[in-house]
Parts: structure tokens; sequence; C-alpha cells
């Protein structure tokens, strides 16, 4: 989930464009294209600078949501982003009715009842919603610039020699984290408390939760105790530590909104945000960011691992993905672990 | 994330279509519409098909993956469905110039640098990849209509006394996996073979591919051995065969399509939504239905775990997500192992 349909919506912040008195060197015939743009409409003036565009770079893409983000250059010396996002369908049976008519069907493979086609209709029955912001300087480009994520299998050697001291150096201010769990900042955002210390959490929302649209309920149960960095350092003794936030969220959830055990996603992220051991309660309804496979690791999966083998998070290779320009994923590179050809 | 896409990968067990000596009451001139199938070629019956048919209901849709399917009625009194999804922008410099060439803009508004577009191409440039399923029974358009899901939790004891009974019972068909693995059928879609009986599989393009967007690239492995399947069988004997499978899978990925191991996602699904093991290659790139947690479990978890604990899939507990009306859920219900307050 590539942040790309997101980005759709996204307007950066960005110095307004002014209109007079602008420099004109890049303007052949001395009027610069901004002036004119005063003079001609808006769509023409797109139209053209688009018909001189060249491409340059993809800036971003995202081919399950089906958009793309590409970089153009002009001949005058500007740079624009076209941002190309395929339309939905639309679900009304009229224009399904329509679409059906239109459809032209060119078979690729047929197995059995199961047919794959190509299918091709009219241009204003399947627009690209689109946006063109042109000129834009270097900091709306590097906004819209998506970085190639990366796998990295984690053994418990390169744990040990890699990870372990990155998150000591980078990762160990967990000063919001401790003034939460005491009451010192956001206690408004907590619904429930098990004040144990050994075996205790905080149960709270998530700050991408408005606390009542329940498609998309998230909350974070925070652990008590201390020194619990991820799942790495879990082992059988914390079972009772596990179940006790798994029986106690879920309850406290299924009285406050309602939304039964069997509705919730609960995980851990590996790696985590934070190195303070913290569980996501999300609905299933829900297709939260960093969810999937590579990021998190189910709550119920780590319990039964930890009864099977006490010592299983110690054995163990984990994999997840980091970013290109990621601190952990270039001390990876440099010890030679991550294939980089 | 609504299912949407997902179904498009998963192909449903069925009764194979008898090409011969067909029923044929439904069909007005004494020839039943499947003897038909027989004499003209495969496209051009599935046009008339389409032609004819008409809309019945939206069984399932997802507006950020662009995506419908569609239930359709034929006159035939045979029923079908259409899956349609808009392909992904390709990304290559040639493909966007031709694209930027193309398109013609619509503007909506224009604020600042900022406007927003309707943009419209030839046909070719913006097809449907979509799928014609025709007939259909009842089974097959449940498992295509979208519906709540709720987590089932299946411990080693529920899998002997409810699953097993319900793949032995309704999910035993696998006609169109050994036409694949025996080259009756798809053979072009096979990228890479190897033809050990024991631990040798087939490398094929997923349904979902075209075999060229790298963005999206999805392959499956299909194993040649039967009898396997699921995760649920597998012990620390199928290790070779796991490694296998992930190494020559990895190599014939980077040598056919440049894309490096540390960018593709892993995975079997569990449940499976066919029983014969299968591991799914995709780009990390791409969001894939059923690629997230409760539906994917890692190709490298899968071997850690069977490495630290030959019974490991024997022993756990393993939980996934079914839809409201499934058989299994209701199995489990019946039980009383789901909680249905």
């Amino acid at each position: 989930m590539v942040g790309g349909a997101g980005r759709v919506t996204g307007r950066p912040s960005h110095k307004p464009v002014v209109l007079k008195h602008m420099d004109s060197r890049h303007a052949a015939n001395g009027v610069s294209p901004l002036e004119q743009r005063s003079i001609k409409n808006t769509e023409e003036l797109s139209r053209e600078w688009l018909k001189l565009a060249t491409f340059s770079e993809i800036l971003a893409s995202d081919s399950s949501h089906k958009c793309i983000f590409v970089l153009l250059s002009h001949p005058s010396g500007e740079r624009g982003i076209l941002i190309a996002n395929k339309s939905a369908f639309a679900e009304s049976q009229e224009a399904i009715t329509l679409f059906l008519k239109q459809a032209h069907l060119k078979e690729l493979t047929k197995n059995d009842i199961f047919g794959n086609y190509e299918i091709t209709v009219a241009p204003e029955f399947n627009v690209i919603n689109s946006q063109l912001i042109y000129p834009v300087n270097d900091r709306l480009i590097a906004k819209y610039r998506q970085e190639e994520k990366f796998v990295i299998a984690e053994t418990p050697e390169s744990y040990v020699f890699i990870t372990l001291p990155y998150i000591e150096k980078n990762q160990m201010n967990l000063t919001w984290v401790y003034n939460l769990l005491q009451k010192e900042a956001e206690e408004d955002r907590i619904i429930f408390e098990d004040v144990d210390k050994h075996n205790g959490f905080v149960l709270a929302l998530d700050i991408k939760w408005d606390g009542k649209t329940l498609e998309n309920l998230y909350l974070q149960a925070i652990v008590h105790r201390r020194g619990i960095k991820s799942i790495r350092d879990l082992t059988d003794k914390d079972v009772d530590l596990l179940e006790n936030i798994r029986s106690k969220s879920l309850k406290a959830i299924k009285e406050k909104y309602g939304v039964r055990p069997d509705q919730m996603r609960m995980y851990f992220h590996y790696q985590p945000s934070f190195y303070h051991l913290h569980v996501h309660f999300v609905s299933i309804k829900y297709d939260a960011p960093a969810s999937t496979t590579l990021c998190a690791v189910l709550l119920d999966d780590v319990i039964n691992n930890l009864k099977l083998n006490g010592q299983h998070y110690q054995k163990s290779t984990l994999t997840f993905m980091r970013k290109n320009t990621d601190e952990l994923l270039r001390l990876y590179r440099s010890a030679g672990v991550v294939q980089s050809d």
C-alpha cells in the first residue's frame, strides 16, 4: 500500500505562483509561460504544455490502485507532475448495461469455464482521473517521489550484530510512551487500563482513528513493563502477558464499541516504529497500513509459537521490508547481508 | 482491499464442463450452448454470449482497486460472472511517451499550479483486464459475492474434526491443476519447470498477471507431488521441497524479469482456494489481494518454523478469515467453536 492513491488527494503545501513581474529568462519570445497563462484559457494552456512536455521520471506508481506519478520536462525549462489515476467502475445498472454493450472482448486464454480477456471500450467510458501540476520545484518533486522497498531476512545473528546496535543507537527515546503510560499526556485517548506492573497495559485510540467510525477501528495496547523492545525479546515467560492483553482488550472493545473478537485483527509490527512492546487492535474491515505480511506478525501466531517453543523468537529468522534510504537497510547492505546487485 | 481483486486469483474448484452428451433442455434449437462451444472458436462464442447477456447483480466491487464483479443472465438460462479490472499503467518510457501523446485533457478545475482533468486515450491504451466465467452455479456465485468476514482460530483438533472432513467433501476436485501440471492446458503460462516428481514444481503466470507489467508481477509455483493439501500437511521432511521452490523460482524470476529476490513477497494462502500445495510469488510493489495477515503465510516463515519444529503445522493453531455465508465458517459455528453472538 505504497501511499499511491493517498497522494492523489494529498496536496502538499507550496509557494503560490506569482503571476506578475516574472523572470522571463526561460521564455524564447520574451513572454514568460506564466504570463501567457493569463491570456489563453487554462485548459488550452495545459493541453499545449502537456503536448510539448517529455517524460523525465516515474516518481511513484501503485499498480494495485492503478495510478502513476510522472515527472515531466518542458522546453521552457519548467517541470511538471502528471498524476494519472484509473477511474473506478460506475455501479448503476444503466452504466453497466452500457459498458456490456460497448465491451469488445479479446481472448487471452480459455480453460474450462474460465476465460481471460482484454476488454476495450470507447474512451469516454474509461476516463483517467488526473492532476497536472506545473511548474513544480524540487521540494514538491521530492514530496511525490516514492521510495522502493527491500526485504531483509534477519537471522538471530544479524539481529545481535546489526539490528540491536542500531536500535540502541537510534531508537531508545521513549519519552512519549512513558508520558502516555503515566497519564502525563493523551490520557483522554485511553479506553482501558490494567494497572498491573508486570502483565498490565493501557489500551488507547491510535492516532489514525477518530474513535467513532467502526469500519476503521484502530487501538493500541501498550504494556506497562519496560524493556521488551519487540517480539524478538519475547519468551514463554511472556505468554501470560500476551494472553492478558488479548482477552482484556477484546472484552473492552466488545463492551465499548460492540465489535466482536472474531472481527478483529491483532498484530505486532516487526520492525516496530518504537521499541516498547505494543499490540495493534484493528477492525478486519480496515485495510490498515502495515497490517500486511512482511510488516505485521499476528498476536495469535506469537502466542502459538511461544507455546510450542519458548525461545522461538530468539531462534527465528524474521523477514521485513525497509525503504531504500533507510538506515537499517544501509547497515545490512554494508555488512553484505543483503544483496545489492 | 475488499476481497475484490483477490477473487480474481481464487479459482474455486468446480465440476469440469462435459462437452458431449449434455442435457440440452436449455437450448432452443436442440443444440446446447455447451455443444456449440466445441464447434465455434471460444473467443467468438464468448463475445456472442456476452452480447446477449444482461445485468443481474453487482456481486462485489472495489473502487480503490478499480474492479467490479458482475453477475449476468443469459437467455439460454445460463448465468455468468464478468470480472473487470482496470489495467495498471505501463511504466516504460516508451509507453508513457505514447500515453502523453495520446492523452486528451478535459479540465475540471484549476487552482494555481494545480489542475484537475479527465484524460481520455484510445481504447487500446487503456484496456480492462477481464475474466468471463460461464456457466456458473450457485456455489461459484456465492464465492464471488462480497460479504462480511470473520476470524476462525483453527486448532489441531478442529482441523481434524471440522476442516479436514470439509476439504474431503467439498474441495478435492483438482482437474484444472492436474491439467496444468500435465501441460494439457495453459502451457504457455509456464515460465519454469523442475520436473522432479518429489521436489519439482511448475512456475506459472498467475491469472491476474499480464506477464509484462513488473510492478504487479505475480506467479504461482505449483508442486508436482500430489497429496499435500496445504501448509497443515507440511513437516520437516518437506523443507527440501520448499527451499527448492524458493531458490529456483527466485532465480528464474531474476533471469526472466530482472526482479531481485529482495523485491519479492512469497507466501501460501491459508486456507488456500484449492488444496494442492502452491506458493505465491508476488512483487512487493504489488498490494496483491489476500497477501495480508489472516490470509497469507510467508514461505520464509514456514521454512523457519519447520526447521525449529518438524511438526509445527500439525501442532499449531492457525487463524484465518472466512466470509459470513461460507460453509466452513458455518461448520465451525455449528460446532460452537466460533462465537456467533
